[in-house]
């Protein structure tokens, strides 16, 4: 791999959307800095997409586009995977590593799925694989915990991953909105799309879990290691509920590493408003974890957008070109560990859960009565919650009864929970938040 | 340096102090996992302190330790230096380059003197110098600005890289302490030095904003091109003033480029309670920036202590050692540009002004003339602070007067500040503090 001095180094592009066009923008506009930081310059060799009458960005030469995605995959030093998805660009991806070329990607789901495969075939092959933009999007955090952290022992993450359900779960909190009138102003602001459901059900969140407690802890975890939770019953009376206890609820990413084995879920959780994740508003991202020796750390910014996640894929790049220019490459993502998937039940936690109940007399006595038969312990109750609009088959003989537990392990919890849905005087699908320290 | 598979990586340590001996912890009691993480063994050859007696770790071979600093500098091929200073620091960590050992450092002032040079030194002789610890702690800062930021433009940081006067302002704003109060209380605590004039007088959180300019604008800028201004004319009636006005007073160290070249200032400003810095508590660190892609940015953690500092150490242990296994380099500090210092005045800010006053007739009438004729506009006045403890000179009979200003040059405000003290009415040293958006 070791070139001349002066000879550039060869970039393809796969993907001219927005974040590809943008990447294209950086690498063009920047080239003499960029040259400076490397130590050579970058050549952009070819753009593979769709659609060449499409791509009408001015800083793309259009002699440079292509429908030919393969030969841009296999013909470059580096190879930016922009295409998304499990598909083809799984195919490319492996296309280019089996030539030696490092990859540089965004996406997600494909390192969820595919990721500790395409790790080991990256080492195979003597060439490197970085996704800095997959979690977190501008954010710095895959190279701390490959890097900074490299001395240290990271203990757990909890992450605002999902700019769409933080956006969401903001307006609600600030503007003491219903969730569906929120999604609606999220989709109209361009913050969500038209199906919202790979945000709002959480399995975009899961997919940045599967990649951090890959890295975090040096063990495979796929998607399918992912429990999922999302926010779709989470309403205003939750919301306000967590208020009143000075707490926000946030959707988050949780990994954690105990005798048990490591877990990656994902679940809207009860969080201190002192917490500094708490002060992570609208649709930006951050990552809070901690370590044996470091302690507390958060990385906090843009976790989605155009010209965010082009940086952080330009970031990729050039780090990739600087070890190219010196003959080598970067740290091999090392999975020594073979640690399980620790059981659903290994971890106790706390849990406010929300029934939508019809006042009648007794109510509270026949659902207390459900938890104390499955020994789960209530911390505290809340019966006078403020009625809101989306509460399902709410009128005004309905009412909200918000019960918090103590310390107790899930399954429980959900066996409670299916027996008191069980009675006349509970109707409708209940909201669970856990409760975090 | 591309030595043999099963060959350890041979680390040198100079200095045995807190830092120090947990850095020696984390290399001794991780030995194997780090292996792993580097593909080769590390051996921890030799221990330099001032006095082998004092070092009772169980986890420092006895045998290790010795007073031969300079033995330990040039036979490693990787040397940590937590002597701290600009002596003796200095010689050693130049030593260990010229011989192509690759340089740790927590060393800020040293850095901050002597970094472009060593910086040099290090490429010169294809070694390394890492120095995360030496900014915030245990944050990962500067790897991002190598790399993660590699592909953008870093517009301006804004930094709380001292815990002291963040322990201390944040002590005095939840619980409306008094300067001294509070600053005795964090000697107390360990927060503080018994000479805590490197802290409060900003000059600690200097060493730092000439590092982060150095590599977030790829120029040199050294200690003495930074502006310093320390918290200790702050007091009570700042704080409560500020806190009407929903913000609070931080400490920070401010780093920008304009159109007019790069600068590095200290200085106690006033920043809005819902920025992502006012939820950075007690002595933690964070350090916020703008890049032009990235947009903002916020990296928070623990800016000291011993186990914090040592794990970024060992990390950069770590990355360097990694390099040694593949037999390259990590990416040089490259200074590229040359950018001038900008002058005080490039940029215009607004400023919170607090005087001690003769309570009498006119006073304000005679101190806006002032403020007049200089042609600084008043944005607002405050005569009704609660009079505090340590206001000097304060007794029944005096006052406070805050004024905040309009945009106005520094040069300008300070000219006026002269004239207004020169009033009989105006008594004592003013507060100044800066208003950031």
């Amino acid at each position: 791999m070791a070139l001349q001095t002066d000879q550039p180094i060869r970039v393809g592009l796969l993907g001219a959307g927005t974040v590809g066009s943008q990447t294209a923008r950086l690498i063009v506009d920047q080239s003499e800095e960029l040259a400076l930081r490397i130590g050579r310059p970058l050549e952009l060799t070819g753009v593979a997409c769709l659609d060449p009458a499409e791509v009408t960005v001015p800083w793309i030469d259009k002699a440079l586009l292509t429908t030919d995605t393969m030969a841009v995959a296999t013909s470059n030093d580096i190879v930016i995977e922009l295409i998304g998805g499990t598909g083809a660009a799984y195919t490319f991806v492996k296309a280019a590593l089996e030539k030696g070329a490092s990859v540089v990607t965004a996406n997600k789901a494909l390192l969820a799925k595919y990721g500790p495969e395409l790790y080991e075939l990256a080492e195979k092959n003597n060439a490197d694989i970085y996704f800095e933009a997959a979690v977190g999007g501008a954010i710095p955090i895959l190279r701390p915990l490959r890097e900074s952290l490299a001395g240290d022992q990271v203990e757990h993450m909890l992450g605002i991953v999902n700019g769409t359900t933080n956006y969401i779960l903001d307006e609600m909190t600030t503007k003491g909105l219903d969730f569906d009138v929120a999604l609606r102003q999220a989709q109209e602001k361009g913050y969500a799309e038209a199906d919202p459901t790979g945000d709002i059900e959480g399995y975009d969140a899961a997919n940045k879990a599967a990649i951090l407690a890959t890295l975090g802890f040096h063990t495979k975890v796929g998607i399918d290691d992912v429990t999922v939770e999302g926010i779709t019953h989470i309403d205003a009376a939750d919301i306000a509920a967590a208020k009143a206890e000075h707490k926000v609820i946030k959707l988050l990413a949780v990994v954690g590493r105990t005798e048990e084995g490591v877990s990656a879920r994902v679940y809207p959780a009860l969080i201190s408003d002192e917490h500094p994740l708490a002060s992570v508003r609208g649709s930006f991202n951050a990552i809070f974890l901690h370590a044996k020796y470091a302690d507390d750390l958060m990385f906090y910014g843009r976790g989605a957008g155009g010209a965010p996640t082009a940086s952080a894929v330009v970031g990729d790049v050039v780090t990739e070109a600087r070890h190219i220019a010196q003959g080598t490459r970067g740290p091999a993502i090392r999975m020594y560990n073979d640690f399980p998937i620790a059981p659903l039940d290994a971890a106790k936690a706390a849990f406010a859960v929300r029934f939508v109940i019809l006042d009648s007399p007794g109510v509270l006595a026949k659902v207390a009565s459900v938890f104390a038969a499955h020994g789960v312990s209530i911390n505290g109750v809340n019966q006078d919650l403020k009625p809101t609009q989306v509460a399902p088959g709410y009128d005004g003989e309905r009412q909200q009864l918000r019960i918090v537990t103590h310390l107790t392990d899930e399954t429980t919890l959900r066996a409670t929970i299916d027996d008191v849905l069980k009675l006349d005087c509970v109707i409708g699908e209940p909201s669970i938040v856990r409760v975090l320290d």
